[in-house]
């Protein structure tokens, strides 16, 4: 029951193939992603760092948890720890899983592992070249009622997941 | 800022497109998606009706609020009443927006918005032919503890944002 028959690729891209698969009489087109990890990331002075950043195909700047694509044979925490360091220069920090879940699983096999990384410590950021990603500061306090200022999903599930946890 | 240099479409599904842009010097591959709408539904009896349902690109059976894709033309909320009715029977209630946001801005510009319906009243579904749903109906007090059962962004982030409108 959870493999296809078949499956043939019909696309392949920078970031993502799409694959043409076969359940018995069912066709699925289904995005291939490596999968990723966010970062609900919190300093001693209770401050959730969140990046905002142009992305295309909402048409606008986003206000995200940091985070990235995993690398080939990556495992989630060590990409969570990576993109962190990289993205906005955060390191340190004691870590544990808030959760994982697909981001789309009706076309997408996205599998998206949220960590919580408490009392991290400030360094530098040093962002890949094309990102052009603008450090945001949160406090805890203020979470809960900007919540709807997010348009991100991942973002919106992590901070809700880390509120949860605290209560 | 907001729009592309130009685009070109590299591969039609029957699900969604995918088509690369140009913004400027950066090439961007984006995943055509025509929305979504998904659904915190509650009987007057306090309980939250789930569908769990095969997943394909998840290989597995995932439990998920009803939602469904948006037609050509169609407003979200329209959409979420369809979708409602169609997927597990339910009518009538009290309808507000929860959220909306993008599922994953990174690579495809799918937006799902989250609607509350209180006080639904029960009915009988009518599926489209090749889904397999089975009906799940949490109450609204054992929610937060099972949270950590779910395998679905837009469940998580749905259920997370009506439980934070309640306190």
């Amino acid at each position: 029951m959870n493999k296809p028959d078949s499956a043939r690729r019909v696309y392949g891209g920078r970031q993502f193939d799409v694959v043409v698969e076969w359940w018995s009489d069912r066709e699925r087109e289904v995005v291939q992603h490596p999968g990723s990890a966010a970062i609900v990331a919190v300093d001693a002075d209770g401050y959730v760092t969140l990046v905002r950043q142009l992305r295309e195909p909402a048409r606008g700047r986003l206000i995200e948890l940091p985070a990235g694509t995993l690398e080939a044979g990556e495992e989630p925490l060590a990409c969570a720890r990576r993109e962190l360091e990289e993205e906005v220069g955060l390191t340190g920090g004691r870590w544990s899983e808030l959760g994982a879940f697909y981001t789309t699983p009706g076309f997408c096999n996205e599998r998206m592992h949220v960590f919580l990384a408490e009392v991290v410590e400030r360094g530098d950021p040093h962002p890949e070249s094309d990102e052009d990603v603008e450090v945001v500061r949160w406090h805890v306090d203020e979470l809960k009622r900007r919540i709807g200022e997010l348009e991100d999903g991942k973002t919106i599930a992590g901070l809700l997941l880390y509120l949860e946890g605290r209560t």
